[in-house]
């Protein structure tokens, strides 16, 4: 058996999300297994390094896969390339360390939520930006995330209601990218839960909306209580740009 | 009745063209006269700086309508925005001389095509650039561009087999610019013929594969036969991007 790590990107608009459901798939991870196994002749089993939610993209989602093949990854990346719908695309293939794993060896995840911050239209990154036409105040953002950094229980900003395992996780930074009239929020950190890039820009944007105090960032993480933090932004604005092992 | 001057940007993938077509209609145009007509309680007829095809794309596609009103262009422009599907929107509107006609009084036109040329996936553009993963030949298309400069017949550049009006037009100039995969030909004349860039973008693409000479240009154009010329390029590339006046 030999282990690929393969980097796909998406436009998760048309998807349930990545990881498979059952029989009627329409999964990124469904898509992936069915193509490899047919393409491989064998059941391949992909495991990505994270779920991306219903309607988000990635840029560089990771993922590895063991199969029993001499094939040449230059060979099966341009073959798969060839099968995949127009709506995923195989950045790379490369053959892994036999001990890689996309989840269980990942260090470092970045996401970006992109958000056309103007009432003027965007109609060709509608569906890869979230449109808030109201004037942001982005100092009062940053000031909110600088509470985030560093290792926090995170169970305000998760949605999973029966969270058995730890929801201790480390942000290392929240940029701001202003571009005219776009704003670009990342999030770096060691893993994040269910929903929760999601929950922090939803909290974000009622501070720099103004009907939300910066202050009140502190209170909420302590209070580990879902109830406390604001509402989890669209999935459309959402991708996983990078993941470090 | 007022003349007023209203720019609007849309992704045409979903439409056929800018150009109304009796009925059962799915076209700009029509979106635009319907809208406006209800809006304004009255019969609206919108005329834009020309037709685009169907599936080619508008970042400042120019129109003028009159209507009998005492609104503020301000106060329209932002309902305009608010009926407007997402796949069209409005970039401004404003008091337009009463000789002022968006197709008539138009001096020059500048459309893109944009080619995505890499065997790299592109997920989140394939709606709007062509891919062609053979690398092309830049500098071999800049020459064959070169012939095409100024005033010419572009009979051969014309899908319009009945075209009884002149088709002489003058090219001002075809600009290549790459940026890492991306190549982008912008084409401004002061007008153009029936899928003309469409036409002049399939032969530079010809040469940039060195499937045809860049010196055969000068006989395509004498030969006033739209056979002699390469194929009509994919609308989806092609997105008009400023009329002058």
């Amino acid at each position: 058996m030999k282990n690929f790590k393969l980097v796909v990107c998406y436009d998760g608009t048309k998807y349930n999300g990545w990881q498979k459901q059952g029989n009627s798939d329409n999964t990124i991870q469904g898509k992936l297994e069915k193509l490899l196994s047919r393409l491989l002749a064998q059941q391949v089993e992909v495991n990505g390094s994270g779920r991306t939610d219903a309607g988000v993209h990635a840029a560089a989602q990771v993922c590895s896969f063991r199969a029993d093949t001499d094939r040449q990854p230059e060979d099966l990346l341009e073959e798969i390339r060839k099968y995949l719908p127009e709506d995923i695309g195989a950045v790379s293939l490369e053959a892994a360390e036999p001990k890689f794993h996309a989840r269980l060896s990942a260090k470092e995840k970045t996401y970006c939520y992109r958000i056309w911050n103007s009432s003027e239209p965007n109609v060709f990154q509608r569906k890869y930006m979230l449109t808030v036409p109201e004037k942001l105040d982005i100092e009062l953002m940053k000031k909110a995330a600088g509470f985030m950094l560093g290792e926090h229980d995170f169970l305000s900003f998760c949605s999973n209601k029966r969270m058995k395992k730890s929801s201790v996780r480390e942000i290392y930074s929240i940029d701001f990218l202003q571009r005219e009239n776009e704003l670009e929020i990342a999030v770096c950190g060691d893993g994040f839960l269910y929903n929760m890039v999601r929950i922090i820009v939803g909290t974000l944007l009622e501070v720099g909306q103004g009907k939300r105090d910066a202050q009140s960032i502190p209170a909420i993480l302590e209070g580990k209580n879902r109830a406390l933090a604001g509402p989890t932004a669209p999935p459309h604005g959402l991708i996983l740009r990078e993941v470090k092992y």
